[in-house]
């Protein structure tokens, strides 16, 4: 029906383009031909000014019955980080002893060119298949996978599942789904006290002393124990500055920052309500600034994990571990609209100098993906 | 016996040599010259490199039997701080409604010129008067007092009892006499965790955790409840820094200043101790170094202190507080040759622009220094 694709091409072709979030620099265009040539519908959108934006996203369908499946992922990178720590040239995509290196390879321009060949060979007889891919999954996210999912409510573009192909593999392909995220949510909190003389310290309120026991009491609480799905909630504080050069002066203000990492168990907004109460019975020269970068959330292992377990174990032999941990992803977004879990290239390298996936792997993820479609609309 | 000195004319003399720490700008030739005038043999000492020298110091005595009165005192001065806060150029020493104003003034030529002032009324019959002034007490230091009572041991030049200059008054001249001083220590404390994301922090080691932890213990002892001549000790935290831009990286170092004033029930080294051990009691990763300023010291209250306090009640009226309390001074290398007391000018504009003091203040305490020598010498 429509001409095959080889996926250690186009993931070159995509890698060949230094998109640097919220850089684009024709990647979106490369993944448009592409779908387009296989019959898709494309729609493209600049979204955002700087220095968020502007923002390049795609969105691109095929068929207009249900059931819908959509791929979700971002043709951003991060930066190439220590020149001097890469064996190649970042972004010629060389493939060197069986693995294609380059900075995306692994996170994630080789999995959206899996799906995109996947995609090629099992185009559904009945039902919808989309692309959701935003440039700005890196970087703050403001003019990326959000609008675009608004746009898509808008437009009747809604699907019923959502597979992302973030590297959720750690050791070898297939052996981790993330079927949830923990929430995270950073909280500034800085603490306005009264300078003074450390010799006089009647007549100074430092707040040193303060934004301490703040922290302390905060460190000091157990959020939760984890459940079956999630690890416990986890609280780090990041930064403290005073910034007070004098010996024998005590500071007007300090500040802190800290991230939480929270599972189901609690809300970004619960979280920030108990930051705030600690932080006021101490002293009310504190403020407190949150923000939340995503709730946690839960697809609940059913069929539609079931599905991917059983197209890894087909392809691999592999038995796939079903996980809420590590970082964030713009999973957190595409939730709201429907079922979505998290499968795709081992990340080992991601974010890290010589970034890389074996042309191995990618055949084989394409495989994986293109059985999970055909079960999907069998 | 002398000719009389004026103390306004010296303290404008003093005051016009911007002798800003460690800087002499003959401030010390001019009192040498004073003291020379009244029968004072003197002897001068420039010590020290850059940057913390050379430093300018002064011995001068008269007289060579016992009992030996000391004067101690500095000719340095702060920096002139905000120069659009003084409304006079601050080295001129001009007198304006009745107040003597300029940088030192206060704190201590005012003092200085005074006490000359009073020695050359009442150079004793039999005795021994001197003065201990240095050009470095408001720096360092190292250069200043302790390697000049180096000298007097050496020298034979040992007083038996020392009244330092300071400006110990508070609202009106003669409410407070200092009879000790309170001992400080700044403390610098490290602590070396693992860098590593927020999202895994079971492969990270926090040392902000660790440091937080280390303050919130060391900031919850009463270190004691002060006794009958101090008030309690007391810890500052002065400073924190971590300096991590990212807010999703667990950092690799933390570190926090502190200041503890403490009175005699306390030694700097016992104090250290106490830190390091809760320091490695908290983790491995935690670094402690410390300086000590000075050690606690107090000169029981006796003959000694009611000689001042006398003098003063006899020349004002005022009855005198003795006191431990505020910053430290060079009387605490002092007090390990003599019995140590310390009075002087109304303190209230030291460090401060437009630092001043009442003419009528620096008649008043060159009688009042004048009466200490002829009841001491009698």
């Amino acid at each position: 029906m429509s001409a095959a694709i080889d996926p250690l091409a186009l993931a070159r072709a995509l890698i060949h383009c230094p998109s640097i979030t919220p850089r684009d620099e024709g990647a979106q265009a490369v993944l448009a031909e592409a779908l387009e040539a296989i019959g898709f519908k494309v729609w493209r959108h600049v979204w955002g000014e700087a220095p968020d934006g502007p923002v390049h996203n795609l969105f691109a369908r095929i068929g207009s019955s249900g059931p819908h499946f959509a791929f979700a992922g971002h043709t951003d990178v991060v930066p190439v980080g220590n020149r001097d720590g890469w064996s190649v040239e970042p972004f010629a995509a060389e493939v060197r002893n069986g693995q294609l290196v380059g900075r995306g390879a692994a996170d994630m321009k080789g999995a959206i060119a899996a799906f995109v060949a996947a995609a090629a060979e099992n185009i559904p007889a009945q039902g919808s298949l989309s692309f959701i891919i935003t440039g700005d999954e890196e970087g703050p996210a403001t003019f990326g996978t959000k609008p675009l999912l608004d746009w898509m409510e808008a437009t009747s573009n809604v699907p019923d599942h959502c597979l992302v192909g973030e590297p959720t593999s750690r050791q070898r392909l297939g052996d981790m789904v993330k079927i949830g995220r923990r929430g995270s949510v950073n909280v500034w909190i800085r603490v306005q006290g009264a300078q003074g003389h450390v010799a006089y310290p009647h007549m100074a309120d430092n707040p040193v002393r303060h934004l301490v026991n703040i922290l302390h009491a905060l460190q000091a609480r157990e959020l939760d124990t984890g459940n079956a799905w999630f690890d416990p909630s986890n609280l780090e504080i990041t930064d403290m500055t005073v910034g007070n050069p004098a010996t024998n002066v005590i500071p007007a203000q300090a500040e802190a920052r800290l991230n939480i990492r929270f599972n189901d168990e609690h809300t970004g907004a619960e979280l920030v309500q108990w930051i705030e109460k600690v932080a006021a019975r101490e002293t009310a020269g504190a403020s407190v600034e949150a923000k939340i970068s995503g709730e946690a959330f839960l697809t609940e292992p059913g069929d539609f994990s079931a599905l991917l377990a059983d197209a890894i174990r087909a392809e691999t032999g592999a038995e796939t571990e079903f996980s809420t941990s590590g970082g964030t992803s713009d999973a957190r977004f595409i939730r709201r609209l429907c079922p979505v879990v998290e499968f795709g290239l081992p990340g080992q390298s991601m974010h890290k100098t010589d970034e890389h996936v074996a042309v191995d792997d990618l055949h084989t993820l394409t495989r994986i993906y293109g059985r999970i479609l055909r079960t999907y609309f069998a």
